[in-house]
């Protein structure tokens, strides 16, 4: 008898949902992170059960940790952490980079990022398809786009910190690591080297740089 | 017989256009600012022509000069400034905020945006359209959306400036400010009150306050 | 035993609703009220399930009731009520303006409106983000355009009862008054006069006119 | 020397041109008909040229033409009348069929149509890709939608003359009738019977009716 | 008390899903033909539950099943047998057309169609809304575009059997024959003749050959 | 006097250009490529001026030459050989791999690909942003999809030529070749190994390979 219970209750969450997300109008969709996503992004919390925490985040771009192996650390704003972003195609970003680090050669196929520097200076690249490479160096104030889906990098050829804050065109921009792809991945020496002429036993020393396996 | 000659090179230069374009994939449309545009951004610019300046820019996101009513100002990295950013969906600005500063009232019909604070801390809040406030104090490191279209806000009730980066899902968002629209326009003061049903003898002291006509 | 039936009947329900579902086209996408909605609007209801009810309604556009302030009402045909618009980018509203009436200052966020006057006047205007008025009287079988996001307002300065249909780009179009947004909300009055510069006595006035609080 | 004069003129308006769009915002991108459009729709006007004409248009949806075949008639507010309309997805439309009178079997690739019946009635119908028909018979205050691309048709089935408008979800629907694709264009009797099965004799009298060649 | 294990298995399921979700970007999304679907297609599987097969599939576009009414066939690689085409705007079907062979006059709504002819040739076509005609034979290597919503048609008139590949701007898209929508479905033949001007003993005619009622 | 023809001419066409397009709906947008293109793709041709060659092209996906290092090669129909294709979301080309032949790894930033195998079997594999890898042989009649912007490659490890057609949901795909971008481009050895912890040796012999500089 009292088994029917969570299912009764099951049932009128999901009328008061209905009704509630009937009545309401189309000027946000907050993330309700416990029901199914889509191609355009989560499924919208019950609008009543809203409220401002779902669209700020207190210190969220405050100092990362840093890496050990690239010296650079980085801070995320993107919708898995404030679910007001859903649906938006917009998130921020920080990134530290100590003199000597740098972010390796990546991509995001789903997002154009601008770039500031707030402190120090970032050596920032982009290639385009036709293998045209856009570099430049980047200090306070200034700023860089790296258009969506193109390859790019920043070292910090510096002797000081430098910070940026980034602004993607995603709400979750996905991040895809040239090295990490090839060398963390258990992509076979085999298949590498022939899909990228670098010689086998350079395969094998940056497999084991970056912990790959196959 | 010479006065052929801007013709000539006018003709040579458009062919010499469609063929570089023919030729060149779509990893970016940078904003060629002597051509028309169209509701999807401006014509691409020659991606012969283009070089890094058309990404980039040195200190544009450099302290802004402040509005002396508002105590506010704004630092734009925007399309028409950065031509990289033409056909992407993202920018930048910076803001400050002076003690007793605000940014009024206002809406982006075209750009959510993402404001973090970098010093100091700002009262943000917007409105949805069912008049439910979403209001919260933002200190450094703090993140804060405004979604798409909705009226929103920001004062500095502090004693220190506070200093924010906002990013837009626009490369050019658009900035209605309602005083403005109102009171700085030449909206007649019957029109204004009858849809506002603002006092008339106070949009009139509005109007002499934000320099309206009519 | 007879306790997992509703299990059973939910599993099968699941089972069918997958198998339609994976058979059938993409023709459209009826509102399910009572499954979750995401960025993109309702989840499709059973195309098995649908019949022409759900796209159509009858009396849905007959005259609205007349609200006492403003003297004007209207009727919508939205995705609420008319499930056959989910997804889709269109609706329909009829408003009803009598003499004296207004439509108050408002934007829709994510949509473009195209008003059709048939019967009486109106004089209908919106302004622009670099505070330009656009504003004009429309009579029986003229059209005006105000353009998504924003500020716009209509009033009847006529004798006669005027009437209008006004199609959206949006199944569901939001409408943001700034009087309500102010007004009827619990924004404080410290907030609102130091966002909109309007005296906090004028504040305190309208907050009794549209009931709002704070 | 003054054959200069034009091309001087020209220059200098395209300089204009781009000043003033660089400094504008994107509230809207009115239809410039003297420049190129694109996949998006036309160019913009320059903005400091754009007044409220660009938005409206008197009496443009009063009683139409009637066709003598179909005993029906269309008034139109597309973009190619408001140019303001451009870059935007909806669009308005009048259809007045008087008794016995048809809008014929026909789709619009590029919009949705939702239709709603002011006098008279209507009985309209639409059929999916999976051969399901959907009709309804439409009276005063009654809507009904038409999905994207689908096959619908309108017959007046009363004593009476239906008046309708129609929004659609495009600034300028495209209208393929069925009839006309085929018995009014030059394909040949033989590619028709083929690719419908329709009798060459009853396509050859079809063809006599609609004026077609081939 | 073992009647609350599907239950506690579905809830930990869930929340597996939702943990899983939000740590995972967004590469892809693989449908889930068990969860609801919407506008944007269908929810996406738990990441860690895809694998390469949701991504591709054997044999797929062998030789179809030829119809024995239009000596035609058709194999599809759509999203309803490769869920990892879900939310993706391209597919791929193979069409074989015997000599003698026709794939009917039709449209999708969704879709623009590229199609390539492998073997033999076919006589392709489409029509715009203007009434114009584009028709072409094409051979071997050859390739055809029909534009979005516009009907087209394909006749083999050779000797050998036609074979062609067809890429869409869908993951499903949808046919709409016009054969089917008016014979094969169940719409009256007084609506039929009404709506078509085709002659009633002739629509009765075309009902038996498509099985048609009504 | 006769200097003034090219003007008047270039103005007529201006006019004509624009009455027609004024007039015509939007059935397609086929590419003028002597006109400026946007974000959205290339201006459109005058609709009186396209035929159905600007749709179609003979031979074009026949086999396609041979590159010596890579043992592959490529045939393409995109919206620079087909104008049609402009504005659509949708392409073809024909790729042809020799025994021991490789599709290095690549991307494409702004589509998703499918491809179908025609001939032979390819090993094609995808790497997603988390790192994993999925991979798979393909045959006659299989298809693969490659996610839009992730990683991926294709070898020909069998004894025979591999044929296969591959969809883009792009009308001109861009080719990210990641050793092109690195090896075959001017950007530094430095630059290079710091973004990819290659070799600075191995960088240079790269370098050679692919003949680039810097």
């Amino acid at each position: 008898m009292k088994m029917m219970l969570p299912i009764i209750i099951f049932m009128i969450s999901c009328l008061l949902f209905s009704f509630s997300s009937s009545l309401s109008g189309r000027d946000f969709c907050v993330a309700d992170f416990n029901s199914p996503f889509g191609p355009a992004g989560y499924s919208c919390k019950n609008p009543q059960m809203v409220n401002v925490e779902d669209f700020s985040s207190s210190g969220i771009l405050n100092a990362p940790i840093i890496d050990n192996l690239l010296k650079t650390g980085e801070s995320t704003a993107f919708v898995d952490k404030i679910p007001g972003l859903n649906g938006q195609r917009v998130s921020l970003a920080r990134v530290d980079v100590q003199p000597g680090g740098v972010v390796p050669l990546h991509s995001h196929s789903d997002a154009t990022e601008v770039l500031a520097v707030l402190q120090g200076s970032m050596i920032a690249g982009f290639i385009s398809s036709n293998n045209t490479v856009y570099v430049k160096s980047i200090g306070p104030g200034g700023v860089i786009v790296f258009p969506r889906g193109l390859l790019h990098f920043q070292v910090n050829s510096g002797i000081n910190l430098s910070v940026g804050i980034a602004a993607y065109s995603s709400p979750q921009p996905n991040i895809q690591i040239v090295d990490d792809a090839l060398f963390k991945s258990n992509l076979s020496t085999l298949l590498i080297s022939a899909s990228t002429f670098i010689n086998p036993i350079e395969v094998k020393r940056l497999k084991l740089l970056f912990r790959g396996s196959g």
